[in-house]
C-alpha cells in the first residue's frame, strides 16, 4: 500500500525567488505530508556563468541564494516543529561554479574582521559535473592541473521565518536554519526545525554539488538543483536549534560568533537531545558525548559560523527512536516514492 | 632485508617525568631513526583511580600531563623537520578515566571565559577497556546505562621544545605540537613538526583510548599507554605547524583562539603545503580545498583550541610524495618491525 | 534670527512602540531639520517597577526595548547620511531599574555561549534618581551599602532600518545601528547614520541614566526619557558604520563578535574617517591613531558587541569640519531651541 | 622624617637585558621597598632609529622587549603579591620610533588570524619628543602634516616570572604581566602583581612616550626610558591578574582571546577586588560596577589582548583602603624621594 500524499510541484521563474526568512509573502500553502517537487537556483541567482563573469560585476547585492519558497505548513505554530526529509537532491546543469569574492571567506580579511590589506583577487572556477560518474571535475587556473572530487549534493540553505519579529538574509544562519552550509544536508536525511511562526514559512536554496567542511572560501561548488522533499509537522515538539537525522546519526548545529559559541551551541544542543530522547543526565551525556561526537565544521565564512555535532546513532541505548520515529517513516515513504 | 636501527626502551619512574615542553633536561640522545618503545603515565600522572578521586584533591597542578622525554634528536637544528612515526600505541591497562573538572572544557565557564557563576559539579567516570574486543565501556552516574564505543587509541600530548625562548606546560598546544588533543594522532601516522632548538627535544604523553572531536568536557578517555615510535629527521624542510600524514590524509593542524584562528592557520597550511609538494598556485589551493577539505575539531578545551583540515591523497595529483616520501618509507620501516 | 524649524512632538501610548528596525510602518513623516519632541519607555517597557517584578516573570520576549517611531525622512534615500542631534535627554521619571536577566551578560553563559551550568540569580535593583543633584543612589541587596553615581543620560537604542531588506529586533546593534549601547549617546553629540532604504525610518529608545562601559551585566540604570533631537539629512554623503560628533571628539562604532572584531570595525572607520575628511593617507592615519585614539568599550553583552573609537577633535589638523560641519551648524540650532 | 630606602641603580648594557619572564637569572637580589634607578631600552632593542631602518631588517626575533632585570626579591613567595610603585618614568631621548610590522598589528591580518593576502607595508615613523612641552610630535610619510599630542610616558612590559613552570616571551601579556601595553601603567600608580614562584622576578621593559588604546598598529611611541619604582611585597595577600590603583582609581586587568575573555577577566577580577576589600556581596557589585566602571582597551595585537576594566575610588564606600593602604604609603614615599 502506498500512502496518497499531496504533491506540489515549484519551478520558480526568476522573479519568484525570496531573499530572506520571514518577510516573504507564501508561494503555496501545503498540508503537513506534503512532497515538494522543487528546483532551486544557484546561489548566484545563475549570473555566474563563466571564468569571466566576476560576483562583483554580475551579482547585486542582496540579491544572492535565492530561495524556493516560502511555503505556509497549514497548522504549524510556534513551538512545534518542522520536518524536512531530503528525498533527492540532484545538479540541475553538467557544470557549477565557484569563486572567490572579495573580502568574504575565511583566508582573507572581511567587513567585520575589518584590515587595511587588499582584497584577494576575484576570480571565478567552473567545475564540470559528470553526473553519471558522480563526479565534480576542477580545472586549475595557474596550472594545468585537472581533478576529480565525488559528487555529494547538498542544499546549503534550508529555513524557516525566524522569530522576535526579525526577517533575514538568505545568506544568515541562526537558529531558524538559513544558510547553514552542512555538507550534511543530502539526500536522505531528515531537517528538524524549530516554528517560530504560524505557517512556519519553509524555504530552500543554496544548492552545492559539493562542499568542503568550512566552505573556506566562502562559496562552495554552486549548481541549481532538481530537489524533492516531504515535509511534516509535528505538534507541540520544541527544536531549539537546527538538527538532522541520517539513518546513521544525530547531527546537532549551531551557528554564532566567534567559533567556539558554535561549537558550545550544538554539543550542548546534543547533550540535550540525549537527555530528551535517549535517557541520559546531563553530566553522563556531557561525558559520553565527549568521547563519542564527531565535529566537523560545515561554514566558518558567513556572518554566522556553523559547527556541526554528530553521534553514530549505533552508540546510544537500544528502543528509543528520536521525534516519534520520524525519520525512519519518512525514509520509507521516500522509498515508496522512488518505487 | 631489514634496517638495523638503533633501539631505546624508555620506562620513565614517577619522578622521571617532563612537565613541559623546553626546560627540561632530556632523558636520551638519539640518533635520527631510532626506535624508541615508551611508556607514558595518563594526564592525572596516574592519580585518578576511582571515581572517588576527584581531580581537584589528588592532583597537584600543574604536575599534569606527564611527558616521557624530552629525546635530544642529533643533529636537530632549527629549520629542520622531526618526523615521528607511531608504530603502536596500546593501552597499558584494562581500564581509563575521564573526568570533569572545575572551570575546565567547552560547556563551562573558565578561568578565562571567566563567569560569576558556580563551576559544573566534578565527577570521574571510570572506563572499562576491552583490548581484546577493542572496546572502551562507559557506564553512566546517573542511570543504568552501559555503552561501549571503539577503542582507537592516540595520544593527545606530542612535541618538540618552542621556539622564542620559551617554555610551555604540557597543557598547552601551538607550533610546537604539545596539548593537541587530536583524535588523528594513532598508530599508522606520521607526525611533523618543525624544530626551533638545537635537539629537538621531542616528548610525548596524554594517551587516549579514545576521544570525541572537541573533546568538549576538557577530557578524553585517559590511560597509559604502550607506545612505540620512530624518529627521523629532515634537514633544511621546514614545518611552520605540526603536520600529520596517513596513509590516507594530509593532514594540518592550527592551535589559537579564537577558535576561527585556529582553523584559518590549518586551512592557510593546508593551502602552502599544496603548493609547496603538490604543484597548486596559492588561489588554485584556496578553491580546490574549499571543496574537498575535512575539518573536524581536535580540542576546544585547551589554553588554544586546535583545528585540523585534512584532504584525501586520493583526491590530489599523481606522482607527489611530501617530505621526500619518508611517511611512505617508516609505514615500510613500522612494518618490519612488527614482522 | 531663529531658525523656523518643523517641530513635532511624539508621546507613544504603549501599543504604538515599534519592537524592530525595518518592518514597522512610520508614526510621522517629517521634513530634514525637522525638532522632534519625544518620550521614550524603558528597555523593559515599564514593566519592572519594584525588586519583585522579575524580567522573567513581567516581561514578554520580544516586546523590549520599545522604539519611539519610526520616523520617515522626507528625501532619504540609500547611500544618503542622517544626522540626528541630541538637544537634551532628560529622565523622566525620578527612579530607574537594572536587573539581571537569566542568560544574559557578560559574566554568565548564555544562549550562545552555552554551557551546562546553572544561571546567576535573577535580581532587580532600583535606582533613586535626583534629578536636581544629577545624581543616581544605588542601594545593595545583600548590604547596607548606598552609593551615588553622577547621571549621565543616554540612549542605548539609536538607529535606521538596515539594508539586505532585513528587520532587526530592537535589542541588536549592527551598522545601521541600533542597541550600541554606548554613552557616547548623550545630549550635546550628533549621530551619523547611513541611510539603507527610502525614508531611513529612524527610531530610539532605551533610555539609561548612566551606564557603565561595556553595560556588564547586560543591563544598564533604564528609564524613561523626554528626549528632543533634531533630525537632519546629508544627500549623497556615505557612513558606513554609526559615528559620533560631540564638540570635542570623533567617534566610530563598530559591532560584531568576536569583541576583536568590533574593535577593528571600528578602529578602520575612524582611520578611514580622517582619510575622507582630514587629508590623511590611510597608513599614516593607521600610525597617528594608534598614538592617538581612545578606545572605551559599549556593550560585551548584546547580540553583537560594540567597540568605540574616539579622537579628540583638537588633535587633528585644522580647518576640517566633517559632514560639511553640520556638528557644529546643529549645536548652534539646540542652543537657539533652547533660548 | 625621610624613610631610608635601599637603593639600586641598574643601566644595562646591551648584553644585560632579559628577553623572557622567568628562564633568565636575576641580575640583583633586593629587598622589599628597595628603590630601583633603572634604564630601559625600546622595544626594538634600540636599533629602529631612522625612517630606514624596517623592523624586519634591523631586528631580530625574539630579542624585542628588551627587560631591565629580573629582579629577585627577598622573602616573595608564591601566594604574596609584589607592588611596584612608579615613582617616575621619563623618556631618556629626544626622539621615539613607531612602525608597522609585518603581520602583526590589529588591522592586518596576522600569524594566527591567517589570510592569503599580502602583508601591509612596512614603515617607520620618527617622532619627537619636545620633553619640556611635553609633546610628541607625528610627521606623516605621505603629506606635510606635522601634529602634537600630548607626552603620557608608561612602561607596557611589566611582570613577574609566570606560574606553572613556564617561561614566556617578553612580548606575551597574561596573569604574571608581562606585555599587558596598557597606558594605565604611568608615573604615580602602584601596579600588584601575584607571586609565582620564590623571589618574584620582576622586570620591566617597553616604554612608551605615549600610545593611543588597543595599541591598534602593535607599535606604540616607542623610546627608552629613565625610570624609578619603588619594589614592595605584601605577604599571604593573592593577586589573581595584575592590578593598579592610582590616586584615582582602581584598575583590573585581563589579558586573554577572544577579546570578550579578557574583558570578562577584568570585569570579574574588579567586581572580586571590590568583594574582597569594600564589602560587596558579588552580585551587588556586578550590578554597581555594570553602572561604573570605565573598560579602555590596552591592547589589540599581542599574543594575548588585554582589557581593563577601572572604578573611580571616589564612588566607592569610604574608610577602605584596599592592599593595606600601601599606595598611599609608597605615593608619600615617592614625595618623599622626590623632594
Amino acid at each position: 500500500m502506498t500512502t496518497e500524499r499531496p504533491r506540489l510541484t515549484v519551478r520558480p521563474k526568476p522573479d519568484e525567488y525570496a531573499w530572506t526568512f520571514g518577510g516573504a509573502a507564501p508561494v503555496a500553502r501545503i498540508a503537513p505530508g506534503t512532497v515538494l517537487d522543487l528546483t532551486t537556483e544557484d546561489c548566484f541567482a545563475g549570473r555566474v556563468t563563466s571564468t569571466r563573469t566576476l560576483v562583483s560585476e554580475v551579482c547585486e547585492f542582496p540579491f544572492l541564494n535565492p530561495q524556493t519558497g516560502p511555503f505556509w505548513v497549514e497548522g504549524a505554530e510556534p513551538g512545534d516543529t518542522l520536518a524536512v526529509h531530503f528525498v533527492s537532491v540532484e545538479p540541475a546543469r553538467d557544470w557549477a561554479a565557484s569563486t572567490t569574492v572579495p573580502l568574504f571567506g575565511a583566508l582573507t580579511s572581511t567587513h567585520t574582521t575589518a584590515t587595511l590589506q587588499d582584497p584577494l583577487p576575484e576570480r571565478v572556477w567552473i567545475w564540470e559535473l559528470d553526473r553519471a560518474a558522480r563526479l565534480c571535475r576542477f580545472s586549475a587556473h595557474d596550472s594545468d592541473l585537472v581533478l576529480d572530487l565525488p559528487m555529494d549534493p547538498m542544499h546549503g540553505t534550508v529555513g524557516v521565518a525566524p522569530a522576535n519579529l526579525e526577517v533575514r538574509s538568505a545568506l544568515v544562519p541562526d537558529a531558524h536554519g538559513g544558510n547553514l552550509d552542512t555538507p550534511e544536508m543530502r539526500a536522505g536525511v531528515t531537517c528538524f526545525l524549530g516554528v517560530n511562526v504560524e505557517g512556519a514559512l519553509f524555504s530552500l536554496g543554496d544548492g552545492h554539488a559539493r562542499q568542503g567542511e568550512g566552505e573556506t572560501c566562502g562559496v562552495a561548488v554552486e549548481c541549481a538543483m532538481e530537489t524533492v522533499v516531504i515535509v511534516d509537522l509535528l505538534k507541540g515538539v520544541s527544536t531549539p536549534w537546527p538538527r538532522i537525522e541520517s539513518d546513521t546519526h544525530l547531527v546537532s548545529t549551531g551557528s554564532a560568533r566567534p567559533l567556539e559559541d558554535a561549537f558550545r551551541i550544538a554539543q550542548l544542543d546534543l547533550v540535550q537531545w540525549l537527555v530528551r530522547d535517549y535517557g541520559f543526565s546531563a553530566m553522563d551525556a556531557y561525558q559520553f558525548l565527549s568521547q563519542a561526537v564527531e565535529s566537523p565544521l560545515a561554514n566558518v565564512c558567513d556572518t554566522n559560523y556553523t559547527s556541526v555535532a554528530k553521534v553514530r546513532k549505533a552508540y546510544l541505548p537500544r528502543g528509543h527512536d528520536p521525534y516519534l520515529g520520524l525519520h525512519t517513516h519518512l525514509r520509507e515513504a521516500a522509498a515508496s516514492l522512488r518505487a
